[in-house]
């Protein structure tokens, strides 16, 4: 297991524990965890901190070189508005934990030229299962259905 | 002068106001403002906070009907960020103060079915002109560059 998604998915299981929806997120630069992050809408009543938008926010302002030379690891396949943050940061490669349970913006990523791999990973596949099954309008609020 | 947009352009000059970056957003829901809001990178630290994300969160959790009967008021063509917001929430209607200092992902919006119209606004265009001037390295950070 890869640690980076390791960590996206502790993150995850904090937001759980918080009350929260199970997605987390981490932004690694040169090997280190530079912004770690998990959704905040219950717990913060955020409508724009997704976990990727968590992980940047706590990363700081960091300068464009930085961004590109990141990894973003992200429990869940991003929706628009967290694709849209990757494409402005310049965020080079994305790793995904999968995109069973929702699929987001992977190909507006691509045809931009980022690098997305999704691992399939079954604990991210199970949190996603096990907290729509529970929480299906909780769910349906966050990707705005 | 539509009231909306100048709202937008007032939040906007509070931000300027507060040593922040002057863009600024209302979001209307049925002829009344539910959300408004300015650029928070200097002032919160934020890198997420871009004046309609801003305006989003001030909003706070909307149910799907709602945003899907919104007017997104910005004064400036909405960035990658900000454009995935407008479509993760279904956002159906977009005016843009300016889209000369800065353009956008207009043709994103538009592909995707969402109304943009851009008014060429004297009063955003100066700020965002005199804004560039004396703050480019700010203002590249904002933009990712």
């Amino acid at each position: 297991m890869d640690p980076f998604i390791q960590a996206a998915i502790d993150e995850a299981r904090l937001g759980l524990q918080e009350g929260g929806i199970p997605i987390g997120s981490v932004i690694v630069h040169k090997g280190k965890i530079i912004g770690r992050g998990h959704n905040r809408r219950v717990q913060n009543g955020s409508v724009v901190l997704h976990g990727e938008m968590d992980a940047l926010e706590n990363a700081g302002r960091q300068k464009a070189g930085v961004y590109r030379e990141c990894t973003l690891y992200t429990t869940l396949s991003p929706c628009p508005m967290c694709s849209g943050a990757i494409l402005l940061y310049g965020i080079p490669r994305v790793i995904v934990g999968e995109n069973q349970t929702f699929m987001g913006e992977e190909d507006l990523l691509k045809g931009r030229g980022v690098d997305v791999s999704v691992v399939q990973d079954h604990q991210c596949i199970q949190l996603m299962e096990d907290f729509i099954r529970d929480a299906p309008e909780l769910w349906n609020e966050d990707i705005g259905e």
